[in-house]
C-alpha cells in the first residue's frame, strides 16, 4: 500500500473498473456512428447502414478477439504471430477465479502483485477501440460499397491492419521484442495519447482508399464541375449521433488514461475530460464561424463533423495540452474539418458523412498540434504520421483493390438506383413515409456519372 | 481491512457505486425497448407504444417500491408478505444518517461491518430488472393490447409475478425462512447467474400468455396460411434500440456480479463483460448468416434481434463461460431466436417485435447451455426453466384472461384499423409526414381475420 | 487514512471519479434536451434546434470556461470578478503533474491534503450543469427566435447570470468574501440540493422572459381565443429525450453529493437515486391521471413532461426526503407541470415544450416541498426563490430586450411561414419526406396573429 492509503488491490480494482466503464462508453459511439451515417445517407440506404454498422461492431469484437489483440500485444515478436489465438484471463487470474479460500489471498496478491489490472478489462477496452476505427469507414463509403465487402474488409481492418498499427506503437513490439518498433524508434516520444492517427487516422486512411477503389456516388460529381448536394436525410438522427460521440469520446480519451488509481491519475484524468470537451466545443463554434464561407452555406453537416474534428484532433495529446490551447486545437479541427470536406469535393472524392476529413485530416492536425502544445520532437511526430499513414492507406488500398477483383466492392448501377435497403436487403427503413423520387435515378446525372467515370 | 488494502468503508462504497452505475445502465434499457418497438410497430401505434413503455417503467418502480421488493426479499416466508409496505435503508443506515460527528464513526462501523453496500443501491439494481421483465411485454403484443390493460398487467406482473419468481431464487425465500424453495430443493446449484430464465424466460412466459388472450394483429395471418409481412416503420429507431440495449447488457450482467470491491470481482465483472459482448457479437453474425434460408430474406429485424438473443442466452452464465463458449452459445442463441420467429408464425402466434424467441427461446437455450460450458447440475436447470416457467406462464394466463374479461383485453376491430394513437390516445406519432394507407383496413385482410379467428 | 480505511488519496480519486462519471451523464442531457426539442418542433424548424441545442453546449462550456466559473467561485468578492479569466488546475496539482518520481510523494500529500477531489473535475460538473440551464431555453423559444440572437443570451446567460445565481449560494460570495450572500442571510439554511431553483428555475425564467419579448408563433392564439394545437411531430424522439434526461438526471441528483468516499457518502448518494426515479416515476402517473381532465386528452407530451416535472420537483432535496414523500412530491410535480402548460395557454404566453411549467413551475414547488418533507426554514426558501427568480428574470428579461433592439429577436414573419430549416439555415430536416403543408401559412391564422399582436 502506498503511504495515502491506496493498495495494490484497490489499485488493481480501481482502474480494472475505469476501463469497464469509459470502454463501455466507447461501444457507445458505435451507436453514434449508426446514428451519423443513417441520418446522413439517402432514406433508401438507411437500413443497409444500420446493418453494416451492427455488423462492423460485431465483426471487430470478434476479429480482435481469434486474430487482432494477438498480433498487437502477444507474439508480434515473430512476423505472422503465434497459433495462441485466443485471449484469455492470465494464468494468475485463472489461478484467482479457481482458488479455494485458502488459497485466494496468495493468488489476489499474485495478481494485484504483477498486474495493474486485469487483463480481459484492458482487452475490452482495446477491442472497442478496434470498432471506432472500423466505423469509421463504413460511413464514407455509404451508400454504394457491398455488404458482404464492407463486412470482408472489416475483418480484415480489425483482424489484422489496425492490430499491426497497434503494435508499433501501444503493443508489444513487432519484427522484435520489446517494445514496437516505431516506439523505438523514435525513442518513446511519439505522441499520441489516445490515437488522434493510431486510431483515427488508420480508420480515415482505411476509408480514403475504399473511397478511390469503389468511387463516388452516382451523379455526386457531374461532368461541369457541379457537385450535387447530398444533404442528411434525418438531420435529428445526426445531430443524435454526434452526440453520443462527443459522450463516448469522455470514455475514449478518459479511459486512455489506462489508470485511476492514484491522485495523479485522477488529475489527468480530469483534465482530460475538460480538455475533451472544450476543444470539441471550439470545433462547433469554429465549424459555425467559417463554414457559410468555405462551404456557402452554414452547413449543419459541417458545424456536426466541427465537433468531432474538435475531438479527434485534441486526442492526441488531451492529458498535458493546457486548457486555452485545447480551445485552439479545437477550433483549428473545426476548420481543418470544413475546409476538408472542400477539398475532398474539389478532389472529386466523395466521402458520404465526411469522415475523412474528420478523422483523417483532424487526425493528423491533431498529432502535429500536440507537440506546438506541450513540446516533443516535431521529427517523431512526422515518421508516426508517414508510417502509419503509408502503412494503413496502402494495406487498405490492396485489400479494397483484391475484393474488388475477387467479388466486386460496388454495387450495381441499378441497385445504386433503387437503394440498396430494397434492392440489397429487401428492407425499407420508413416503408410507410412516402418520400420523394431520389433524383439519383436522373438521366443526366447518370451520363453525367459515366462521363466522369471515363465510359 | 484485508491485506491487500481494502477496508470494509471502502468496500461498502466501491459495491455501492457500482450497482449505482450500472443500475443506471439497466434503466437506460428502457429507452432500447422504447426505440425497438417504437420503430418496429406500424407509424399509427407509435405514440402509444411510447407511452406503454414510459408507463411500465413509472408503474414497475412504483410497483416494486410498494410491494414488490418486500415479496420479493423481506417477508416472503409468511405467505402474503408483510404490512410493512414500504422499503427504506436499514437502521444501521439511517443511524448514520442522523448521527453527529460524534457517533459517525460508530454508525459507520456497524453498516460497513453488517453490509457489504448500501441497501437502497440494491432496491436500485433490482428494481430496474423488474423493469425489464416488463419491457419485454409490451413489443410482443403492440398494437391491439388496450392501454390500461397492459398498464394493470404491469402493476400485477412487477409487484407479485416477478417478485415471486424472485423469492424463489435470489430473494429470501418462499413459504419457510432463509432461502428461496428453488435454491433449496437443487441445493443452491440452479444457475442463472444475471436472469436468463428469472428475468428474460419470466418476461417471455407473460408475454406469450398475453399473445394468447389478446390474439393477433388484425390481417396478421390469412387463411389461406399467408403471413402479413409486418415490417418495422423506422428501421434506425429498431437500430438504435438493439445499441441501447446492448450497452445496457453491460450492466445488466456486469451489476450482477454484486460487487467490486477485490481483485477477484473486479475479474469476474471484466470477464462477464468480455462474455457479453463476445455473446451478441456471434448472435448477430449468426442470425446474418440464417436468416435467408429460414426466413427467405436478410431480415434486418431478425438480425437485431440475433443480437439480444445473444445476449439474452449468455445471461445466465457469462461469469464463468470462456470466452469461446460465450461465442457458441450467442451464436446458438442468434438461431434460436431467427427459428423461433419462424415457430411463432407457424404457431400463428403474434408477436410483433420477436421478443418471445428473444427472450424466452434464447433464455432457455442460455440456462441450460450455461452447464454445457462449465458443469454443473442438468437437473437442476430444468427445475428451474419449468417451475419458473409454469408458474410464470399460467399466472400471467390467468391474469391476462381475468383482465380481458373485466374490462376487455383488446382494442376494437374499429380502433386496430385506425390505429390506437388516433383513436385511443389522439396523438399521433409523425402527424406531419405524408404516410402510405395501412393495408389493414383492406377487406380481404378483415375477411382473412374474422375466418381465422372462426367467425 | 480514517479507520475504515480510505486513506486521503483514495478518496480523492474516488470522488473525483464520481465527479467524472456523473457529469458525463449530465453532459448527455443535452441530447436529451435536443431529442425532446427536435421532436416537438414543427418539421421544418427541426434542423436549426438541432444546431441551437449542440451551439448552446458549446457555447455553455467556453462562456463558463472564460467567465462563468470564475463569476461563480473565484473572484466574486470583487464586484467585477477578477481579470484571471482561465480556470485552471490548482498549484497543487500542476506540481503534481510536474513532479518528479522523488517529488511525487510530497506533490501528491499536499494534493490529497487540500483538496477533497481535483479541481477540474469539480469544474466539469459544474459546467454541465450550466449547459443544462441554457437547455431549458431553447425548447421555450423554438421556432421563431432568431439563431444568433439566441447564441447571444447563451453566453451571457451561462458567462454571467447563471454564475451569478451561483455564486449567491453554492459559489464562493458575491460582494463580500467568504459564502454567497443569500447563504449568509438566510444562515446557510436555503435548502436546494441540486439546484430546483438554482438550475431549473433560473433556466425557466430566462425562457418565461424571452417568451414575453420574443411573442408567440404566428397563429398559435387566435383572437376568438382558441389556441392552435402544435403537437409534436416526432413523438419516438421526444420519447427518447425524456429517457435521456431521466437518466441523465441520476448524474445530476446524485453528483449533486459531491462525494463518494464514506460509507455516508454512498447511502447519501443511493437514497438519491432512489428518489430520483420514484419521483419522476409519480410524476408520469399523475400527469397520465389528471392530463384528460386538464387538458382534455391524455396527452402525451404533458405525460412526458410530467416525468420531468417530477424530476425537476425533486431535485431540491432528494437526499434526506423519505421515499414515500418522493412520491408525493413527484406526483404533484406531475401535477404541476400539467396544470402549468394550461396556465400558459391561458396567458396566451407560448412555450412550445413547456419547459416553464417543467423546470420553473415544478422548481418553485420542489423548493418549497422540500421542507415539507424534510423540515427546515420557509423563509429561507421563500427568500431564495425571489431573489433567484427576480433576478433571473429580470436580468434576462433585459438582455433579451437589448438584444431585440439591437439585432432583432425574432425571425421575420416570412421565415416563420416558410420554417427557419428552409429560410434562415438552408437545410431540412427531413428532406426526403413528403410532408403535409403547415397552416401557419393559412390567412385567417396570420390575420388572427397580427390582431394578437395588436397590428
Amino acid at each position: 500500500m502506498n503511504e495515502m492509503g491506496i493498495g495494490p488491490e484497490a489499485s488493481f480494482v480501481l482502474n480494472t473498473f475505469a476501463f469497464l466503464i469509459w470502454g463501455a462508453l466507447v461501444m457507445w459511439m458505435c451507436a453514434g456512428f449508426t446514428m451519423l451515417e443513417a441520418g446522413s445517407v439517402r432514406t433508401k440506404n438507411a437500413s443497409v447502414i444500420c446493418l453494416k454498422n451492427i455488423g462492423l461492431y460485431s465483426i471487430a469484437g470478434l476479429a480482435f478477439y481469434v486474430i487482432g489483440f494477438n498480433v498487437m500485444y502477444t507474439d508480434v515478436g515473430q512476423l505472422f504471430g503465434s497459433l495462441e489465438l485466443f485471449v484469455s484471463s492470465t494464468a494468475d487470474e485463472i489461478a484467482l477465479l479457481n482458488a479455494d479460500d485458502a488459497g485466494k489471498a496468495a493468488a489476489t496478491a499474485a495478481v494485484t502483485g504483477g498486474d495493474p489490472y486485469s487483463s480481459m478489462s484492458n482487452w475490452f477496452f482495446q477491442m472497442v477501440f478496434v470498432a471506432t476505427a472500423a466505423s469509421i469507414v463504413s460511413g464514407t463509403l455509404a451508400e454504394r460499397v457491398k455488404l458482404w465487402t464492407f463486412f470482408a474488409f472489416t475483418a480484415v481492418l480489425t483482424g489484422i491492419i489496425y492490430p499491426i498499427v497497434g503494435a508499433w506503437t501501444w503493443g508489444g513490439g513487432w519484427l522484435g521484442g520489446g517494445e514496437g518498433w516505431l516506439a523505438d524508434l523514435t525513442g518513446d516520444v511519439f505522441k499520441d495519447f489516445a490515437g488522434s492517427t493510431i486510431v483515427h487516422s488508420t480508420g480515415g486512411w482505411a476509408a480514403l482508399a475504399g473511397a478511390i477503389i469503389v468511387g463516388p456516388r452516382l451523379g455526386k460529381f457531374r461532368a461541369n464541375g457541379q457537385v450535387k448536394a447530398t444533404p442528411p436525410s434525418n438531420v435529428p438522427a445526426v445531430t443524435l449521433g454526434v452526440f453520443i460521440l462527443w459522450l463516448g469520446w469522455f470514455g475514449f480519451n478518459g479511459g486512455s488514461q489506462l489508470a485511476l488509481a492514484s491522485a495523479l491519475d485522477a488529475v489527468w484524468m480530469s483534465n482530460v475530460l475538460v480538455n475533451t470537451n472544450l476543444a470539441a466545443a471550439a470545433g462547433v463554434i469554429a465549424a459555425v464561424s467559417v463554414s457559410r464561407s468555405i462551404l456557402g452555406r452554414v452547413d449543419l453537416l459541417a458545424v456536426l463533423n466541427g465537433a468531432i474534428g474538435g475531438l479527434v484532433s485534441i486526442t492526441a495529446g488531451p492529458d498535458f495540452t493546457e486548457h486555452y490551447y485545447a480551445i485552439v486545437i479545437g477550433a483549428v479541427g473545426g476548420v481543418v474539418v470544413v475546409g476538408g470536406m472542400k477539398v475532398l469535393e474539389l478532389l472529386r472524392l466523395d466521402d458520404v458523412v465526411g469522415a475523412v476529413p474528420a478523422h483523417l485530416f483532424a487526425g493528423v492536425w491533431g498529432t502535429v498540434a500536440v507537440i506546438i502544445a506541450s513540446g516533443g520532437n516535431f521529427v517523431a511526430q512526422l515518421i508516426g504520421i508517414v508510417a502509419i499513414g503509408a502503412f494503413a492507406f496502402f494495406a487498405s488500398l490492396g485489400v479494397w483493390f483484391a475484393l474488388d477483383k475477387l467479388i466486386g466492392a460496388r454495387v450495381s448501377t441499378r441497385v445504386e438506383e433503387l437503394g440498396q435497403d430494397a434492392s440489397e436487403l429487401g428492407i425499407e427503413a420508413y416503408p410507410e413515409f412516402v418520400v420523394m423520387p431520389d433524383q439519383d435515378d436522373d438521366e443526366e446525372f447518370r451520363k453525367a456519372h459515366e462521363e466522369a467515370e471515363g465510359k
